[in-house]
């Protein structure tokens, strides 16, 4: 294992030998059977199993499965060889198979507020996200010494207003480009592109400061205000090229009143975003988190 | 005291000589010692007091004060005497006194849905909520028999489409007007005119059956179940003329995930909605809410 | 079909040809694999699967499947024989099959408070709990008008003082024995022997007022508030013949402040005792809850 | 102003000539009308009052009243004058006036555990707590660099087992005495003894990680698994010479299920901990919690 899985395997014991089997496509018979038959026959124990039809007269199918593997390492290949010819070939579906001491490499983008960062950072170091952070990006440099405090590398990349904002967000995928799995926008306010998405890569997770679909854009605090909400919200969502319409994953709210001024929503609306982008990210993180279509499968 | 003034009376013990005053306007100094001295020199005891002003530097004032005056239906009229000309003349105030033991009178419409309803009849005839129910009016006969079985007259004012929906709208504004100090919309889902308001002449609350302002209009269920929200909510507010877009009282959410389907998120979703709605006609009837712009102060 | 069934079939269509399967035991590898071959084997398709083991490292297993086999009743019989032997004979396990289709009879005691049984009852007729309700039995008559509206038989059997306890407690079981597979406790507040469990020969869920293990036996709304909690709570569990230490099948509370007095803890604790022994039940009737020890599991 | 005292009134604007008057004591007519009197006499506005009496036939009498005083600083002295008058001697009532922009001494007592201690100080350098921290005091040296980052001293006081337990508990007095307006014990895993309280001189604020009155003492997370509970919680109480039973001032909980062992608890109720404490410490810093026997009132 390399010193980062050392470091995830000692905070999660037990994980060295776990694996994560997600399977997912059009549903049919016999998917369970197949996948639980094949991992019998590898000497996989499964410890846990959720599993989930749309439709039961034929819709979409989606299973998550973590199994113990004696010699998770030497013996993977094999069963993987076996997983796509019984799911791939024969069945039809699309699979993905990822080892739980295998931390995702998580890139986070931040501007000026610290909250959300922090919590991410806090609970990485307390090995409680399965996750290496390569490095936070920010368009500012308020977050560089809490950041470097944690042993992260920290870039800063100014946002320039007008035609060189392409520039700031090249030299981001440039640094993002094979060095993340994951990219997470920790309240980073920039507008992106929609070449980013392609550019990095992989997924990205925003946190929206409003409960989606109320408050689209800017200001949802100010709006809450004005329309006299009694809760306000955070969603975390995937990135698409429509702001804030992409796949929720998770979201919360909490409760305000009249006395709270739209500085008061702003303070403890700050909480709920924590709260709400670390909850995502960890099930992202622990391949719990299905994408289908609009929606997301969160088991 | 009235029959129904008894009844109240006994189910929350204490209340006989027990009054609401709210006042509310704009900020100056010396309106609480206003309030309180006068009432002092009435006799009166405070037993709870809360006040809010939006702005410490000139906003808008609200307070809502409830206190004892021994046999205060009689000596009622010469206080409100000296609070018109205290809060009225010279701070330029808006007032207004309730007595506690003096329910409200609630007429409630539904359609066939029966959550809401029940909720309040079962909550009214506990003694909980502080008002009358004069009559239920429907467009439905599904819950004649049970609004009957809690003694409560019901009415059944079919809708009609087209040109005569006029004719059914001025029915329910004849069996209202007068008889009513609130109306309750209990998953009423027939849309009201512009000149429903008017016609009643008294406040108007409504449950819609989403967290507003998120899916405003028809089929929140539906909206919600294609958006992927992990939160499904309800929002209990004062009719305005635009649809949905009144002062909320109240809200609350529940959590729903990827194996809800419509069906469950609509049947989760009417708990929300009974308890919401209770909430807010409970509230509404404790004279605890102030209606503030596009707002609402609760306390 | 009975008429009970096709009343339940009505109201959750496409429960016809489904059923649920429990399954739990020691853990050993290959039981998911022998679960999901055999109901391959025999035309089901699973639609539902959730499946979680205590101990990663030989602890005990749980599995609820649920799958649509057509012409469920006329070809479950030979399912059955396939997992008697796969499961029982050959990994020593125990299984459970209920067709989806069949409601369980729960029998409901209750004693003057009308929440809980009115709210079981509605949920009932509601068509969202897959339950008949053969009789209530009260030890008052309050509730005798209600629960007959509701087209369901009452029984009074009056609580005696002393030694003559155990007549009232004969004459329960008497009318439940083979009549029932679930009784609810719907704060019936009568203290039950030891002999009761025995006598009535299924399980038995009560709601009790707090939030256990917090204020154990009579009073509980008395003691938070001089406890001073800022939250109270209930608790729907399992009968033991220890009082209020029975497994836990589901918990909630609701904030509370300085402001309420005993009886406000008591009128706003109502409200979580329905919604949390609803649920309960309703976890139950679905054959999601499975008993481990002190604890349950709930998928 | 100080210093700190510029801090604070930045981050909070329009603080600098707030205060709070806090009032308690037996209840009788005209106190309200009293505090209101004679604030305005001094040319004070009122922005915010809350006022709770627990018994209207004669109990205890509680008000937190929130006014603007042009020039504070100077014209204070005079406002205490008369307020001593007329709520000390005339109406014989306890009351304490504090300056808005004049933060609390808070020393906090940390143990190995970071996720509270961590909260406090951040949300003390965001300026959300109207609070300064003049030092950090732990048993372990694990938080001395993160507490030096914030720029705050950090002492490091090892327990000695035995005798010379008093020797360390002796030290930290020594630190603590006339330095500290509230000590926070932000889970700081040593009893203390019955002469702490004492020897410190001000209110003590402790985390305890279950929700009281469960699971008192030791190990309350495994004991909450053991027990099957579905919700896990946190209470921040003051403390008193009886473990774990002093007057609570704020709780939350958080859902647990059957899949989360002892740790996962651990892991899941840090969070909420963390939000308890630090809501139960902003409330203490903003005078808004009276201690009322064995409860406290919140406003």
């Amino acid at each position: 294992m390399t010193q980062a899985q050392q470091a995830v395997a000692s905070a999660l014991p037990g994980r060295s030998n776990q694996a994560v089997l997600i399977v997912y496509g059009a549903d049919r018979p016999g998917i369970v059977a197949a996948v639980s038959t094949t991992l019998a026959q590898h000497g996989a124990n499964i410890v846990a199993l959720d599993q989930y039809t749309d439709d039961p007269d034929g819709g979409q199918f989606f299973q998550r499965t973590v199994f113990d593997l004696p010699d998770l390492v030497v013996n993977s290949p094999a069963l993987e060889v076996d997983l796509e010819k019984v799911l791939g070939k024969d069945l039809g579906m699309t699979w993905k198979l990822t080892h739980r001491a295998s931390p995702k490499r998580v890139i986070i983008l931040a501007s000026k507020s610290d909250h959300c960062l922090l919590d991410l950072l806090w609970r990485h170091r307390r090995g409680e996200i399965p996750m290496t952070v390569p490095m936070v990006i920010s368009n500012h440099t308020d977050m560089a010494e809490d950041v470097r405090s944690f042993g992260i590398p920290f870039f800063h990349v100014p946002s320039v207003a007008g035609a060189d904002k392409s520039a700031s967000e090249n030299k981001i995928i440039e640094l993002v480009r094979g060095n993340a799995d994951l990219v997470v926008l920790a309240r980073y306010m920039q507008i992106l592109s929609d070449g980013f998405l392609d550019g990095v890569g992989v997924p990205v997770i925003n946190i929206h400061h409003s409960f989606l679909p109320a408050f689209i854009g800017a200001g949802p605090y100010k709006k809450a205000k004005e329309r006299g909400v009694k809760l306000i919200g955070a969603t975390a969502h995937y990135v698409t090229e429509e702001l804030d319409e992409g796949p929720i994953i998770e979201q919360d709210v909490v409760r305000v009143n009249h006395a709270d001024t739209a500085g008061d929503l702003q303070r403890k609306g700050a909480y709920v975003e924590r709260e709400v982008l670390s909850r995502a990210v960890l099930a992202h993180c622990e391949d719990r988190v299905i994408r289908a279509g609009r929606q997301t499968i969160v088991f």
